[in-house]
This record gives structure tokens, sequence and C-alpha cells, in this order.
């Protein structure tokens, strides 16, 4: 493969992970490392920043600034949620990429998000191919969902799953502390695919943990679900309750968006979230003490529990995206291929982006229990290995001391 | 003072905190290691556990399990809101305390809890005074609304504030990440007084926390509450807004329970907590997107983000409480005496019982700004030395380790 030189543009989009910026720096630091890439770009706000001419001069930033991405969460160079359209309809977008990819003799794009953002850089990809233009695009993955077909994991669910199962194990002890009743129902993120909600189950595991999950994979039942809340109340005088946000009836609507006559007999919206409207349901039906927790935001930028595992790997595979677009590789998503038959050993692999982009990649039926309220021994096994190790996210006066960029904007 | 020779009695009242059980080992430990203290038992559930004659006998747990308790979360003696009768009116409870106090020849009882524990420590000090039973009853404060009179501040408050502020500066990089507009409100414990909330300032300190700060300290005033929020909106297109649970309007009804026509014209009680129905009515004025998020149980059991500081100081009241009784004190709790002149020193010291009981302190008004929306300088002075030093808290698996207590039944 003919050697290609100069520049890379690096871009962040969807919604932010405690380690999204783990893999952007292990491509920032590959490019600005690398001989072939003469100038390393941040785009601000994803493919935003590109359409707006808006890219961030990366050798100008202080090194050691640089390094505290490994540690700092959220989308740092911004993200954005822009939908790019279908080049064969309208390729007004492409073209004004086309031109910033030119004036910049941009030959290296990198593009780190979720789904969305890997049908982002198919599309892109595809099009330069299309159009003649030599640049070597590869995707880097992102999501705490964890539900991108073909890699065995995606950078940013193991530390979600950490503090996840971490909380869990901390609310277990708080729930449980009392001589009186309570029933606990926490609500985790997960609209489609339940992995998140599953990490639970290593609390469980821990021996601290929820008595029931209930994952978006298997049709919620209202009534099922009251008589096992009620079951384990009865017997323990307690119950703690992990759910997905997208748990759904048979008929596909979401429990979070149903009106329930127990909560609001006028119809209304809950405002409270699926947390809330499960434990008033609970409440009405028990007559228990219930508390509703919605873990929110907190699990998908939680960088203090981060898991080292996840760090190093979103490192990996950021710079394994720059090393391979270096060597010749392109339209490609550097996903993970792990082995877990003697400890846990994972390295970098190759996917065509065009099988990544846009499939969703479920928690197995078999990996949850028959009854559909729990998860089983092959999900431990899975994710176990994901969150081992402490991050080491330096502190300064006691709370985190993140990466603070200068942000010089190209001219 | 004479020796007093007999079994100590150790109970955990009130709501959990990160860092209650560091005072109770801190307790457990020295009775343990004490000549004079003859056998060291755990009261389950609190001053229930006396009553029901549920003793758990600590001298029979392993060292190291008992060590874990530094770092382990919530009461794990088990925890009660059990309101004990004035003595004057009804001694019932009394006289049953006294006859178990008899059965295990009791002559030191440490009640570890916040303003109604040592309202009930109290009672039955004077009781015992009043009966003639020898025995030497000390307080152990705890409590994260930092609200006991007297003391500098109480052990549980500073890893709450750390995980706060740590929180918040997590939420701040997540809310910021788009482009797009985003209002954050997040809501803290506090029902009285706003010392969590105002933690969160810490963050803004560090350079990435909220813009807006609300405490009861001060009467809310919705239309300036909505003033406040669009102005920052308006100049930044984000808002991120700390608001504490308690806030109140000028007649002392708390916002959270207000029933306003923006949320639910039917006047039902809101669902969804405070956060939920400050997030609605900024939608309903402002039309931006917004998110509410209830911080809940956990902040008071973050046990992976205590503050070092916190669980030694904790572990210390704990400690002093025993050293003090067995060298002659009774009747009084165990607080801290600070010294920030250089730097910060923090020192034992002890206050009448009959003081601390029912009393609440609250954040001094000069610590908040006049327009009554942010918090001023001497409370970052006095709040950061606090959370200063990581947990040690032990990992397994990736997890916490927390204590695992045989608890042996005294018969």
């Amino acid at each position: 493969m003919a050697e290609l030189i100069g520049a890379a543009i690096i871009g962040q989009s969807g919604g932010p992970s405690a380690v999204i910026n783990a893999s952007a720096y292990g491509a920032i630091r590959t490019a600005l490392d690398s001989p072939y890439i003469t100038k390393v770009y941040g785009a601000a706000h994803g493919i935003k920043g590109v359409l707006d001419d808006r890219l961030y001069i990366m050798d100008e930033e202080d090194p050691a600034e640089l390094e505290l991405l490994k540690y700092t969460p959220s989308s740092e160079l911004g993200s954005c949620r822009y939908k790019i359209a279908d080049p064969d309809y309208d390729d007004t977008d492409y073209q004004r990429i086309l031109e910033i990819f030119k004036k910049y003799n941009v030959r290296y794009f990198f593009y780190n998000g979720g789904n969305d953002s890997m049908d982002t850089c198919n599309k892109i990809s595809k099009y330069m191919m299309k159009v003649g233009y030599e640049c070597r695009i590869m995707g880097i993955p992102k999501t705490i969902d964890n539900d991108l077909y073909g890699t065995d994991h995606c950078p940013g669910f193991a530390s979600a799953a950490k503090y996840i199962a971490t909380s869990l194990m901390e609310v277990y002890k708080d729930a449980y502390v009392y001589d009186t009743g309570m029933i606990t129902v926490v609500e985790c993120m997960g609209r489609h695919a339940g992995w998140l909600t599953a990490a639970a189950a290593l609390a469980t595991e821990a021996g601290a943990g929820p008595d029931l999950i209930y994952l978006p994979e298997v049709n919620f039942d209202m009534d099922d679900f009251l008589a096992d809340v009620n079951r384990i109340y009865e017997a323990k005088g307690k119950c703690l309750v992990a759910v997905s946000e997208g748990i759904h009836y048979a008929d596909g609507s979401f429990v979070s968006e149903a009106k329930t006559a127990a909560t609001d007999g006028f119809g209304h919206a809950q405002l409270g979230g699926l947390a809330s409207l499960l434990a008033n349901t609970i409440k009405e039906k028990t007559g228990a003490k219930v508390r509703g927790i919605e873990l929110s935001l907190l699990q998908r930028c939680a960088a203090h529990c981060a898991s080292l595992t996840d760090i190093e790997e979103s490192f990996m595979s950021g710079k394994t995206a720059v090393e391979e677009a270096v060597a010749g590789t392109t339209d490609k998503m550097v996903g993970f291929e792990c082995d877990r038959t003697n400890g846990y050993e994972c390295k970098p692999k190759l996917f065509e982006l065009t099988s990544v982009a846009n499939f969703e990649k479920k928690v197995p039926r078999e990996w949850i229990n028959e009854e559909g309220n729990g998860v089983l021994k092959p999900f431990i096994d899975y994710a176990l290995p994901l969150i081992q190790g402490e991050t080491k996210l330096p502190k300064e006066n006691g709370l985190p001391r993140f990466a603070h960029l200068k942000k010089v904007i190209a001219k």
C-alpha cells in the first residue's frame, strides 16, 4: 500500500461515555507521533465541526493535558446528533466535507461514536471512494449501550457497567439498613438492549445486588412483575429491582410511556420516569414503602469509577485505528475480539463499516433466565473481565483533575 | 474517676452514610482492645436491638472483616427510626433498656447517629443517672446533612459532599457536550439545611460545576429562579442548577410539594420529585431541552467515593468516645473542633448531649450570596479540607469488597 501523507481529523459523536476521550486520545497521540500525518485536527462537535469548518489544532495542545483525556469523561471535542443525509438523495453535506478535506489536505478521518456515528463514517467513506478522493477512514467505536454489531464489546460499556454494579452494591447496603419493609426500583439506561441493566447482576454476584432484573430483550408483563416483587418482598421484607429504561409490553409499547390508572387517572404522561412509575405502581398494589432511583446521566459520565480495562482498551482502539490507517487500511471499524477460555485476552479486530452500521446487538436470550427476571452466568463470565482495574484519574484538591484543552481553531 | 468494668453496646441509627461504619469500627475496635470492657455488643437496628434483646457479639467477628467496616457504607449493624418516648410520660422503654443493661452487665453505651439519635442517647443517659445505674453513655455523631449543633462538621457530610461535587463535575462535562441548548437541574438531599447542596459549589470552584445553587436557608421564589436560569441559558446556551430538596417558598411550603399548573392541571402531587418538577416548569417557560436528576440514595451511600479525611475523622470520633468513657467521661457527644488558619487541623471535642440534641445547624446566611442563588468563598474554605484524600476501599473482581460480619446473637 502506498504511503499517504496528509492531515488527520478526529471527531466524536453520539452520547458521552466515561472513556470516549481515552479512544480519542489513543488516536490523537498516535497521529501526532506518526511521520505520515502532517497535522492533527479535532472536529468541534463531530461532523458538524467539519461542515462548519471548526477544527481544533491538536498539535497546539500541551501533551500532559492531552494525556488527561484518558480520564476525562464525555466527548471533550464536543458531540452532535446530526443525521447525515443519504448521499444518493442529497450529497450537499458530502460536497462540503470534501471541500474541507481538500482545504486542509485531510487524508485520514477517524470517527468515534456509536451506531449512528458508524453509519455517518460509513457513508463518508463510501462517498470519498466514489468521488476518488484518497482518504483513509476508520471508525472508533463507543457506546455504553454495548449494542454495536460484531465487536465482542464496545468501549464505554465496561465503565458504565462498573459504575452501575458499584452503585447497586451501595444502594443494596442502604436499602437493607432498616428492619422495616422497603422495595427499591433502580432504572438503568438502555432503550433497546439490556446490557447495562444486566450489569446490575454483577452486584448480585458480589453478594449485594438486585433480586430481580428486567431487560428489554424480554416482553414485560406488569402482573408478572408485581407478583415477582411481592414474592421476594413477602419472603425477605425487602426487594431491590433493576429495570432497563427500554422495557416494553408485548405490543412493543414502552412501559415508561404507559398511562396507568394507579399513577394518574387523567392519563397524563409520567414526569418522573420509569423508576417512579414502577415504584408508584408497586406502592399502590402492595402498600409497601417504595423508592424509585434513576441512574440518569451519572452512569455514562462517572469517570471516577471507570474500569482501567475499559480505559486501556479504548485507548487501544483509537491507537489501532491510526496505525492501521497509516499502514493502508480504510473503511473499517476497530472492534475487539476476546478470548475468555484461559483468563481474558482482548485484541483489536477490524470490521467492515457497512456491516456494523445500524445493526443492534442484544443480550442473547439464553443469557437471561426463563422467567425473564434475572441474568445467568454466561453474562457474568462475559462482563466480569471488562470491569477489572481502577482508573488512575488524578485528583486535585480532592476532586477529579480533568483535561483542559486550549482548542485553538484552525484558520 | 473510678474504674468501671463491664460490657459495651454500640448502636447505629438514622439514615445511612458512607462512613458511619468507620465510626462504629473506631468504637468497636477500641472497646475490644480495652481491658475495662469485658464484652462488646452491636445492637441490631439501633435501640430496637436493645429493646428486642438482639445483640451481636463483636468479639466473635474476624478482625479483618471488622476493619473493612471503615470502607463499608450504610449502618452495618442495622438502623432504625424508632422515636423513644419522653421518660417523664412513659418510661416503659427505659425500664426495658435498664433490664437488658443489667442482664449483660452493660456499663458502656455508645450511640452513633444524627439529631434524633443524639436525643435518644441523651434521654437514656439522663434516665440511667436518675435511676442510679452506673453506665457511661456517649454519642458518636453522624449525618450527611451536617446539621448537628456545636461540632465543626459531622462525620458523613464530607463523603457525601465529595460524591456530590465529583458527580456534578461529571454531569457538567456531560451536559455541555452538545452544541444545542440544555438546562440540567440536580437535586441534592437536605430537608432543612443546605450543606450538601452547597457542596455542589466545590465543583464550580474546580471549574466544572453548577451555575446556580439554591439552598433551603433562603426563601425560594419561582419567578426569580426562572429569570436566573433564563439569563444564564440565554448567555451560555446551557445552565446547570443544583437545588436542595428542602427549598421552600416564603410561606414555608416546600417547592417539591407545590402543585403547579405547568405540570399537572388537576393538582396531583408530583411523582418524580423536585428535580422533575423544576425541569418541567423550566421547559414550560423557556421551551429549552431540560433534564432533572435526583442524586437520591446514591449520595449517602457512595463509599467508593468517600473522603479519606472523613473516614479517619469518623474512626477518631468512635475511638475517642470509648477512650473518654473508659477514662470516666459520660453524657457527652464527641464532635470536632477544627483550625483552618494554617492548613487544616481537626481535634475531637466533647459536647453536652443536652446541647446538641434537637438543634439544627444551618449554612450561615453570610456564606450565601445576596441573590440567594450561589455559595461564597467562606463555604469553600470550610468544606474543601474535609473532602481531601481517597478511600482505601479494597476491590475484589473489580467491585467493592465490603465487610461480611457473622453477627452472632448473644443468648
